[in-house]
C-alpha cells in the first residue's frame, strides 16, 4: 500500500459508512415521524440486516490495515487527516475490544430495554424497568474495562459522549452550579410569580405549523437543505451529510411555547451541523464535534437569542398576525416575561433557563455513584426524589415523572447527560465573545441574524469535527479558559430583572 | 448444500433483499415527500455506494450456486418455492445476461434523463431531451436481447413489466378499446356537456388533507400499516414488506377531485399490497404480482367503486361538513356527473375513465413501432400528436403537455403503459365476478366495506405473488376467460345514463 491508496480508500470507506449512516438515520427518522403506528418490527427487521453489513464493514481486515498504515504514517498526513485517522482508530478500537457475542447480546438487551422502560413509564412501575438498567450499567461498565481498564469507568463514558470531558471537570462545574444557580432560584421564589397565561390557550397544530415555519426563517435556516417534520419528542438529525439536515418538533395545543421553542433549538442544531465546511462531506469530520458544543449551538438560539427581550419584539407582531385575539392586548414585557417564567419543576424536558442544570446534576450525581457503587440500581426513585427535593425543592410525585422520565438510560446513553449543561454555559461564554465584534441584540431586533451565524460559522460551526471540542473553545474564545461566570452572570442579571431581586 | 439448507439460505437471501429494498425506497419516498429541495444529490451518493453491495449481493456466487441447487431439486419444493425460486432465477438471469459494465452506464445514464427530462418538460424542448431518449431505446432494445435473444425486444419488456403479456394480447385487446370506446367517446361529445363547477373553487390544502384521511377510513385502510404524505406526482410504495405501506397525494387547490381520486387510487393499490398473506413476508412472494393486477384494484377502487352513485351519496355530507358553504345546494346528482365529466384532454394523468385508455394506446402504439424502427425518435412529437388527433380528437398544444408529460420513458420503462389499460379491464371483469355473492353498490351506500375488500382479498390480495396474473385472474374469475367486453358494457352503460346517448 503507498500513502495515497490508503488516503483515497479511507475517504472511500468513510463515504460508505456515510451512506450507511444516512439509511439507519432514515429509518429512525421515518419511524419518529410519518411511518405508520405498527410499523416498528418491519423496520427492526431491515435494521438487524443492515447492521451485520455495518458490523463486518467497520472492523474488516481492509479497514484495520488502511487505518494501522495511516497510524504509522501520521507525520506524513495534514491535521485534518489526523484527526480522522483518530476519529476513525477510536471508534475501531472500541468495537475491536469488545467481544462480538456481547456487543450483539447488548445491542439485543437494548431493544428489549426500551420497550420495557415505555411499559414502566406508562405504568409508572419502575420494578419492571430496573432488572434492564441494572444489565445496562452493568454492561457498560464492563464495556469501558474492556477498551480502556486502566480508566475510571464513568470517566471512560464521559469522554465517549463528549471528548475530553471528565469527573474532575464535572465536579468543579457543578460545584459551581450549586453554589450559584440554588441560591438564585430560592431568591426567584421569594418574588411574586409572573403571569404566563399569554402563551396558554388553544392553539391549532396547524396555525403552529406555520408559526414554526416562520421561526426556521427568523433564525437563518436553509430550507433547501434542513426539513421540518413533527414527532412525539423532537430532535435534529444528518442524513448521510449536513447537506441533508432534519429538525422534528411536538405540538400542544394548550402552550405554543413548546413548539415555539423546540424549533428554535433543533433549528440550533441543525445551523451547526449544515454549517460544517463542505470539504467534510462524507468524512467522519462532517458535522458538530460533541454534545456540549451541540447544546451550546441548541440553547444559545432557544434562550440566549429565542427568550431575549429582542426576540420577542421581533416575533411578537408575527404572533398577533397567527391569533389575533389571543395576542391583541399581549405587550413585549407580558411575553418576555411569560417566556422566562422560573419554576421548579419535576420534567428536564419542560424545565426553565434556570432551574435546567439542575435537572441534570441530578442525573450526573446519579450516574456516578452508580458506576462507584455507591447507590444501588433498586434504591434510585428514592435518590432521585431526595435529590429533586434538595436541589429543586419538588416533591416528586410518581416514578413516571421522577427517575422513569428520560429515554437515555434504557438505550445505554450514560454520562451524556452533563453535556446538556456544559452546553449552555459555553454559550453563555460565547454570546460574551461573540459581543465584542457583533450587536447581537440589535441585530435580533431587526431579525437580522446574518452576522450572529456568520460570527458562529466562522468560530465553530466551519470546524465541523475536525477539531476537539476543547479546540473549538479555545479557537472561537480567543484562547480565553472556560469559566461558569459568564453563564452564572448571564442568568443572575437577566432573572434579577425579570424579577427584580 | 443439503436441502433444509438451501430452503433456510434462499430465505434469508430474500430477508437481505427485502432490507435492500426498504431502504432504497425508503430514500425515494423521503425524496419525493418530506426532504428538502436541494437534497437529491445527497441521496444519489448513498444510492451509489449502496448499488455497488445491493449489485454484488444479487449476483453473488453463494446466491448463484442456492438458486443452480434449488432449480435442480425443484420437483422437491413446494408450489410457493417454486414459484419463488422461478422469480429469483429470472431476475438473476437478467442482471447476468447484461455486462455489468454496461449496466452501471445504463444506471448513471438514467439519472442523467431523468434530469434532461424535467428541464425538457419545463422548457419544452423535446430536443433537449431526444438524444437520452435515443440512448436508453437502444439500451433496453440491445438488452432484451442479451437475455432473451429469440424474443421480440418489445414482447420481452411487456413480459418483464407484467408477466405473461404480449404484443397479440394487447393487439387485440387495445383493437376492441379503438373499435368500441372512440365511437363511445364521440357520441358522449355530441351531447351537452356536464357541469363540473361544484368540484371546481377553492379548496384548502388542509381540509382537503382531513377529507383525504376520511376517504382512507372510508375504504377500509388500516393505518397502523398504511402511511401517508403529499408529493408532486402521487405514488404508493411498500418499504421492505407488506407491513409498512405508504400512500401518497397532492393537492390542488381549484380543484378538490384530484386529490380525492389519487387518495382512493393509491388506496386501492395499498389495499392490495397490505392484503397479501403474512406467510409471503421479506420474501419476493409479497405484495402485489403485476402492475395490471395492481391498477386493477386501484382503478377499481377510484372509478368502479369511488365514481359509483352509491359512493357520492356516502360521502356527500362529509363534503357538505368541510366545505359547508361550496357543498350546500349541491345534490348527489350533482357531484355524481362532475365526477364522471367526459372529456377528451391532453394528459393522462388528468383523464376521464372513458378517455383513459386512449391515452395508453398512444403510447403502445409508439413504443411498438419505434421498437420496430417504424418511428424515430426525432418524429415521436409528430406522430404523438398525429394519434392524439386522431383517437382522442385534441390538438396537443406543445411538447410539455404532449410526449414530454409522463416521466416513464426516462427512467426506461418502456413496454410498462398497457398494464394501465388492461388493468381496467381486469377490474371490470372482477366486479362482475364479485356481485354473484356480493351486493356491492349497497355495500358501498352503507359505508360498508368489509364484504367488497374480504372478497378481493380472498380471490385477489392473499395470493401476493406466488401465482402469476393470468393463475390470480383464472382464480378470481372461476376459470372463465378474460374478456374486454365487461369493461366496454360497464362503460357504455354507465355513460349512456350519464350522458343520455
Amino acid at each position: 500500500m503507498d500513502l495515497n491508496t490508503a488516503r483515497e480508500t479511507i475517504l472511500q470507506m468513510q463515504a460508505k459508512a456515510s451512506a450507511y449512516g444516512h439509511v439507519t438515520s432514515l429509518l429512525s427518522f421515518d419511524g419518529q415521524t410519518t411511518a405508520p403506528a405498527k410499523t416498528a418490527a418491519n423496520r427492526a427487521h431491515t435494521l438487524a440486516i443492515l447492521s451485520e453489513d455495518i458490523y463486518k464493514f467497520a472492523t474488516s481486515e481492509e479497514y484495520i490495515e488502511v487505518l494501522d498504515f495511516l497510524q504509522e504514517h501520521r507525520d506524513e498526513l495534514s491535521d485534518n487527516e489526523r484527526r480522522m485517522v483518530w476519529l476513525l482508530s477510536r471508534r475501531l478500537r472500541f468495537m475491536r475490544s469488545i467481544p462480538m457475542d456481547e456487543y450483539i447480546e447488548h445491542e439485543r438487551v437494548l431493544v428489549e430495554s426500551g420497550e420495557a422502560w415505555r411499559e414502566a413509564k406508562a405504568n409508572n412501575d419502575f420494578g419492571h424497568f430496573a432488572p434492564y438498567l441494572e444489565k445496562i450499567f452493568a454492561t457498560v461498565k464492563k464495556f469501558a474495562a474492556y477498551v480502556d481498564p486502566d480508566m475510571d469507568p464513568y470517566d471512560f463514558w464521559l469522554n465517549e459522549f463528549e471528548e475530553g470531558l471528565t469527573m474532575e471537570f464535572c465536579e468543579e462545574f457543578f460545584g459551581g452550579i450549586k453554589e450559584k444557580i440554588v441560591p438564585l432560584i430560592r431568591r426567584i421564589a421569594e418574588k411574586p410569580q409572573v403571569d404566563d397565561s399569554c402563551i396558554r390557550g388553544d392553539f391549532s397544530e396547524r396555525t403552529q405549523e406555520d408559526f414554526a415555519h416562520y421561526l426556521m426563517d427568523v433564525i437563518g435556516l436553509d430550507k433547501d437543505h434542513v426539513g421540518f417534520a413533527t414527532t412525539e419528542h423532537p430532535f435534529t438529525t444528518s442524513l448521510g451529510s449536513h447537506l441533508d439536515e432534519r429538525i422534528t418538533t411536538h405540538y400542544y395545543r394548550d402552550c405554543v411555547g413548546s413548539s415555539m421553542y423546540s424549533v428554535i433549538h433543533e433549528g440550533g442544531h441543525a445551523l451547526y451541523d449544515t454549517g460544517s465546511s463542505d470539504e467534510f462531506v462524507y468524512t467522519e469530520l462532517d458535522g458538530g464535534v460533541s454534545m456540549a458544543v451541540h447544546e451550546s449551538q441548541s440553547r444559545f438560539y432557544e434562550n440566549i437569542l429565542g427568550r431575549s427581550k429582542e426576540f420577542i419584539s421581533l416575533i411578537l407582531p408575527k404572533m398577533k398576525e397567527l391569533w389575533p385575539e389571543k395576542f391583541a392586548d399581549v405587550t413585549a414585557d407580558d411575553l418576555y416575561k411569560a417566556v422566562n417564567k422560573v419554576q421548579p419543576s419535576f420534567v428536564r424536558t419542560e424545565a426553565d433557563e434556570v432551574t435546567y442544570a439542575l435537572h441534570v446534576l441530578v442525573r450526573y450525581e446519579l450516574e456516578k455513584k452508580i458506576f462507584h457503587g455507591e447507590v444501588e440500581i433498586k434504591d434510585l426513585p428514592s435518590e432521585w426524589n431526595k435529590l429533586y427535593k434538595e436541589y429543586l425543592g419538588v416533591d416528586v410525585p410518581n416514578d413516571t415523572r421522577g427517575v422513569l422520565q428520560d429515554v437515555h438510560w434504557s438505550d445505554a446513553l450514560i454520562g451524556y447527560f452533563p453535556s446538556y449543561a456544559i452546553g449552555s454555559a459555553y454559550g453563555a461564554q460565547f454570546l460574551a465573545k461573540m459581543k465584542e465584534s457583533v450587536d447581537v441584540y440589535s441585530c435580533i431586533e431587526k431579525g437580522d441574524f446574518a452576522p450572529i451565524n456568520e460570527w458562529n460559522r466562522e468560530h465553530i460551526w466551519k470546524y465541523g469535527s475536525s477539531k476537539t471540542p476543547q479546540e473549538v473553545l479555545k479557537l472561537a474564545l480567543d484562547g480565553e479558559p472556560f469559566s461558569i461566570d459568564y453563564y452564572v452572570k448571564y442568568l443572575e442579571d437577566k432573572y434579577t430583572e425579570i424579577y427584580g431581586l
